[in-house]
């Protein structure tokens, strides 16, 4: 056993998936973990499950660590401080300024808190979804302030460290900010999105491939929850949003300007007398005259949009972003036990890395469309070795 | 080899990924392909792959499939209606309206012409990336109208049948606004979104997750094509974009009315006497009397959205818009080739079937994640299975 950091005793309030998986990390490293929670059958299972013990009246834990709701974690981060006069106190909830500013209105005892955000995991699910090593290499954010001594803090920086996060040292404010741009707007964005799909008809519907899919995904997300997130860090989530909306407005002149002019599909060629001789300029953009001017430059303005969207794209870590580095090839495969695991044997005895893979099920079919991706040199050997095992290529 | 169910010779013109995907699987059925292209590179190429032979003047197809860019796409039609006076004219373009309309007001002979959209593949790549099976079990519109004779219209259906896709009668209109609502407004979308992170600071941009990568996924696409598509569909798109943009100010007043109200993460507990006593309300929503009354409610504007989201987005086929359906288990998989295959292989042998699977991989790190979606009622056993051989699950 790796032993830990610490030297004290934790206590974790709140055992749903992110305290239960706290527990059972430390517990691994051999900690003294209490767990308390406002459902006595919550801790009971958390006990079952080895992540700790209930608490007694002679704990002094060196560290407490609060995960409950959103809309709690304030109240519950004071009551601890003034339970335990000695301990560091922490939290995980997914936004910091509101719950550091309403501690510090409070009166409580603020160097001894700071708060923390571990971007793993769902602030849901009880202890039975628990998992010792949900925060291996993710980022886990603390919040530092001014009142706090680095000295003071260090026992958050050893929790993150003995359950493997990466550390991530931002301010309260900068951690707001952060996660209204890649986790509050993408939610609202996808919800907004797939409430356009409610009122469609079932035809259009039927027409959604894979881009749709991945735009609304998040929309599936708890509403209660994030109700309690979006209104936690509701000023943030608003800034990021008026810019997107600012946006939105350009890229609405822009499809009302395009919409007016009506050239882009050949319309132009109205007077086939005209054109008769031209031969078809292939992906050129056309500069004839419209009949509506339009000196904004529609094309101009939604080329921006798209353009910036790509180069946000680029910038985000990982390989779905970077998707440009690599070849997709689709391959079919029966919706059986099994077949996947086939094919990606195949491709590794054929020497060929899988970068990434994506699946798609056609609406009713036994059969699935697996995207691989792979480096760009290794496509056509890659497509002769799988044609010649008798996979079918799609594209 | 599978009859075609075509009695004449098929012209291609416009041998790119989609032109020359639908010569290479009419030649799989035997049938006498022609192929044309602005460039007499692409043509030779595509002759290479198999894909057909080159036009003579005593050609007489039956049928002219235009797989052109959409700026292009009607004034080809008209010049190919003129040219061949006995055959029948379609194309694959993603916009259908304002191609008919055009066609219509150049006079040429619409009785011959009915457009199409295969949902497969993009308007973009080279003869190189044609493939027979593109089209097989893809939804393939055909716009019908009243100018064309079901009897006339029936060479397209016969194409498309012969390429194994799956064919979707709708008007011009219909397709235009099917499209628009779930492809191309979510490609505005999604470019909207990964618009904001170009000026954000890296490290927020680190902090960025799966569902960020999700929403922008497609936000990567070819500005310059869109910029065609977009402008050609502009109507429809801006009508889809306008329904959005109501709601986005919806959120925006809920989130303003959040803002000022701001109780949300227990900063009700500012008067910490009169909550001391008070047990932790874990999920309740707090009815406390907030400074700023918000009588529009904005905790409910929240969730219709949210909630409309998740009706939205249960409304999509395949089994990523039904994930309720099935559990989800994280595990972590070596970035090696062979172990995602590993770990597959061991599913089959453990005779869980694999419903979906998602990839993940955190930044900089040679580990990946791997979701795995299968039956809830496998959970259990397929945890206890995979531990046993030794691998991590992550959540």
């Amino acid at each position: 056993m790796v032993e830990s950091r610490l030297t004290g005793s934790v206590r974790v309030v709140g055992v749903g998936l992110l305290g239960t998986s706290i527990a059972l990390g430390l517990r691994a490293r051999g900690v003294d973990v209490i767990l308390s929670d406002s459902s006595p059958t919550n801790v009971s299972i958390a006990i079952d499950y080895g992540a700790g013990r209930s608490a007694s009246d002679a704990d002094e834990p060196q560290l407490i660590v609060v995960c409950v709701p959103p809309d709690v974690t304030a109240s519950v981060i004071v009551r601890e401080l003034s339970a335990y006069p000695r301990a560091v106190v922490t939290d995980v909830a997914s936004v910091k300024k509101p719950v550091l500013d309403a501690v510090i209105t409070a009166g409580a005892d603020v160097t001894r808190y700071v708060g923390s955000h571990p971007l793993a995991g769902r602030e849901k699910g009880g202890p039975m979804s628990g998992r010792a090593d949900l925060f291996l290499g993710r980022p886990w954010v603390v919040a530092g302030h001014s009142a706090i001594s680095y000295q003071t803090a260090a026992a958050v920086d050893d929790l993150i460290l003995d359950l493997g996060a990466t550390l991530v040292e931002m301010t309260a404010e900068e951690h707001d900010q952060s996660v209204a741009l890649v986790s509050h707007a993408p939610q609202v964005v996808s919800s907004l999105m797939a409430r356009r799909l409610v009122s469609a008809p079932d035809a259009a519907v039927g027409l959604a491939g894979g881009g749709l899919r991945d735009v609304t995904r998040i929309a599936a997300s708890d509403p209660a929850l994030w109700v309690q997130i979006l209104g936690a860090n509701a000023a943030p989530t608003a800034e990021v949003l008026r810019g997107l909306r600012a946006d939105l407005d350009e890229v609405l002149v822009a499809l009302d300007g395009a919409a007016s002019a009506g050239v882009d599909t050949g319309a132009g060629a109205v007077a086939p007398a005209a054109r008769a001789d031209r031969s078809v300029p292939v992906g050129s953009g056309s500069d004839a005259p419209t009949s509506t001017p339009t000196p904004i430059g529609w094309r101009r303005m939604l080329a921006q949009t798209l353009a910036g969207g790509n180069a946000g794209v680029a910038r985000l870590p990982g390989k779905h972003g970077q998707d440009k580095r690599y070849a997709q090839l689709v391959v079919m495969v029966d919706d059986t036990p099994g077949e996947l695991a086939r094919l990606l044997t195949e491709m590794g005895e054929a020497g060929v890395n899988l970068e990434d893979l994506r699946l798609e099920h056609s609406p009713g079919a036994q059969i699935g469309l697996a995207e691989i991706s792979v480096l760009p040199e290794a496509v056509e050997r890659l497509t002769a070795e799988l044609n010649a095992r008798g996979w079918r290529i799609a594209g």
